[in-house]
């Protein structure tokens, strides 16, 4: 990638490191009520400015109001939800080692074991979530909470609302007594690449597609310092209903499938690509009439409207594939595309044999509903079909079991960040279990999760003390345990009973 | 690198992926009490077969009796530790949020949250710990304490040690019933990189050096699907000695110092290369003393003595360096190098004057004495000249404390995994509070450690079960727990405090 920035832009781009750097010891330091209320700050700015926000937000990405009102809450969620992280310190994963004179490897010292951040961290914003995975969202919550100075790297779909959540987050820390350079907002792809390269930054974090991922997770490999990239790319999100289930709940199957692929006009990385069905489902007329009372949705914006009408004309195209909803994909007089909900249907079969054409994310309101036999090993057809994925669901009847049935779950967990049952994977909540995450290529690094209050560990690292004075130690280590985090104790004599063995 | 193995070498090794990779869902879901059998079953075998393995070891690496015992011992302790890891549990990070239907965005799912193998690991061996970082090393036990079949590429300095440990290794698990290719061993370099780019192998980790250490985390980042790649590379081990400590027990850390140099002639990751001491020290002739009191020790193999040779040399040829223990370097009628102490000493300076030529890891028993003025900034120094480090070392006198001391402290732990007082880096305890890891170029990815027992993380990652019936959860999931491990729960309600404020 050639990088034909300024000499001027390059040089505010060193400032905009250097003030992160600067501000990485002092933000590190912060004690944790401090730091976690600085983090219901922001969450408190944000929602004193929702109806701006979300004005904007509705301009810049053509996304409903109800959705947005709902994101910027869920936005606010998340940053509170750290600040009782911060405050609770279990995350600082404090471990003290006593002395042991008998450890039967020889005397053992006093070790202290606390993780800290990492440094600054560099946040790649996303398209289709401008609040909950953008400026003041999931990552950047994380590495906040973590004690690591934030850049973000705004999105060129919401740049006004980036630049106005920025400066609002930015004086809510400031207004919290943060240090200068604790959070920084920089737009263009080019600016984003030379902080990702700046060896001032110690981590990056991304929403976004494939190949954008894959490049930068490269980049950020390849520097003379490698640093860890977060890169949460694209799903296929693979949906399995048993024949009891349909026979159950058919209908509601066929209502949930289609408000889960229409939903923000199906621009959501869980939403369920392809859904397998038994064969003589008679879901057809259901799904067809559910997707045809789907009103227009604007897409965040002209170039995924071509890149979504792109993907569809080929599905459309490909042998063996019947349309049960054909759905509408328009332009309007400022160039925005209007999708409603596009539903095929093909045999397990035709997407084995098209599956150069098929499997792959369709990122608007499309899915491919996919018809097996009844003696179909569903099982072996992930393991032959799909890479990983952040999420998979399956739909059983109540108390539905077998052999099949656990090998699938077993499979899919191996495929997939979150299994799911007998619900939509869209709408991922925000909690201390959530997962989103998966194997390649659903994230770059499958190491931790971008969603949910574990998301906080991929921006620490681990620091040990050892024969370490108490006045020296910091403060999660120390005896006296002055912030009141959880302290794990190994304990003197605990290798007597297994010493003698080996 | 061009890969010039032959059709019939790429079969065999095809072989050893395939049999991996099928090991890896049956081993994963061995109970707890199963797989720490397992791995105390690989700690006896060791300990019944010292006598022959450590007669192998002298002969192939030089080192000593004692400390070929030594690490023996050390290494089935860790097999050991890591059983109890597993027996225990707290490692899955079990976390279980119950359904909310009041959550502050909405009801909220039950969603249960574990970790879980990564899949099959390849695990290279290192030149300079034939037991404690090769075949049943820490890398090995983490591993498959995790769930994770090992693929072991061992090292070509110990062949037939490593050859019949694996044999051991492979014995012991088979008797313990793990399945069939749960660990295999391999040899050769090509052998190694065609492993890692398998698509097969989920994960790799290392021990060794910078270049070899870049180039395998390159190939691992470049694959197809990248993988985590762990590389515990160089490290330059700084020490700092105050005039306080100086004047409390100068004799003691003189003959602390050279000890921690001499053991197993310097060969160690942890060695003290560069020791910052106040001008003035008077510690010339005692260090001179007991480096010229050290027998010669033999290198692990030509190819370190040579390269130990030439850094020696370049460090004997820069301006400003003066030889307080010259020691020696001689080959012997095998072709082996055999080596006693040398220690140099140089300004600070000169140092940093110098930084390209002398800032470098010297494999082998040399070190570098780094006099500083009474007013220099240590801490400063620090930033200036080190990058990452896998230990950084304090020596101080009893109670002190300073504004510079807690600077210095601070700067460390910024720049090392482990921080330590009052001691010498080389001996790495094996417990649940180690750090051995550090930022680049100690290490290749600074997420884990690849001592003690919280390395178990690195080859684990994350699934989340939504809604999921009880009978189809993984055992760590369910309510009645049937493996005892710890679970942490999120109940229900815990949004009402801070929901309504955003």
């Amino acid at each position: 990638m050639t990088n034909t920035l300024s000499e001027a832009r390059r040089a505010e781009l060193d400032t905009v490191a250097a003030r992160a750097d600067a501000a990485a010891a002092p933000y590190a330091a912060t004690a944790p009520g401090e730091r976690a209320a600085a983090l219901v700050a922001v969450a408190g700015t944000l929602a004193a400015h929702a109806a701006e926000l979300v004005a904007l937000g509705m301009a810049e990405t053509g996304l409903t109001e109800a959705r947005l009102n709902g994101e910027l809450t869920r936005t606010a969620v998340q940053l509170r939800l750290f600040a009782d992280v911060v405050r609770d310190g279990g995350y600082l994963d404090a471990r003290i080692d006593a002395a042991d004179g008998d450890f039967v490897l020889g005397a053992r010292p006093d070790v202290r074991r606390v993780l800290t951040a990492l440094g600054p961290v560099v946040n790649f914003a996303a398209s289709n979530f401008p609040f909950a995975f953008s400026v003041a969202g999931g990552d950047t919550a994380a590495a906040l909470a973590a004690g690591c100075p934030v850049i973000l790297k705004g999105h060129s779909g919401h740049p006004r609302l980036g630049a106005r959540t920025a400066e609002l987050v930015a004086a809510a820390l400031d207004g919290a007594g943060m240090p200068d350079g604790t959070f920084q907002f920089i737009l263009g792809q080019q600016e984003g690449v030379a902080i990702l390269q700046d060896p001032r930054v110690r981590a990056g974090s991304f929403t976004g597609s494939i190949p954008a991922g894959r490049l930068l997770a490269d980049i950020a490999a390849a520097r003379p310092a490698p640093i860890p990239f977060f890169g949460e790319l694209g799903s296929l999100n693979p949906v399995f209903v048993t024949p009891a289930a349909i026979a159950e709940r058919g209908a509601a199957i066929a209502a949930g499938y289609v408000a889960s692929v229409a939903g923000s006009a199906g621009q959501l990385c869980t939403k369920p690509g392809f859904v397998f069905v038994p064969a003589g489902h008679g879901l057809a007329a259901a799904l067809s009439d559910a997707a045809e009372s789907v009103a227009p949705h604007r897409l965040l914006n002209p170039r995924i409207a071509a890149g979504f009408g792109a993907r569809r004309a080929e599905i459309f195209q490909t042998p063996g594939v019947s349309v049960l909803a054909e759905g509408e994909l328009n332009e309007d007089q400022d160039g925005q595309g209007w999708a409603t909900v596009t539903i095929v249907s093909v045999s397990a079969e035709t997407l084995r044999a098209q599956r150069e054409r098929l499997l792959e994310e369709a990122f608007g309101p499309l899915s491919i509903l996919v018809e097996y036999p009844a003696d179909a090993d569903l099982a072996g057809l992930v393991a032959e079909l799909f890479e990983g994925n952040l999420t998979a669901t399956v739909h059983i009847g109540a108390g539905e079991d077998s052999a099949e049935l656990r090998e699938l779950v077993r499979v899919l967990s191996g495929h997939a960040g979150r299994v799911l049952f007998d619900g939509w994977p869209t709408g991922v909540a925000v909690t201390p279990a959530m997962q989103h995450g998966g194997p390649w290529p659903a994230t770059t690094n499958d190491s931790s999760t971008s969603v949910g209050t574990a998301a906080i560990s991929r921006f620490l690292r681990g620091v040990a003390y050892q024969g370490t004075p108490q006045a020296l130690l910091p403060a999660p280590l120390q005896d006296a345990n002055p912030w009141n985090v959880p302290q794990s104790f190994a304990p003197a004599g605990q290798s007597r009973s297994w010493g003698s063995a080996s």
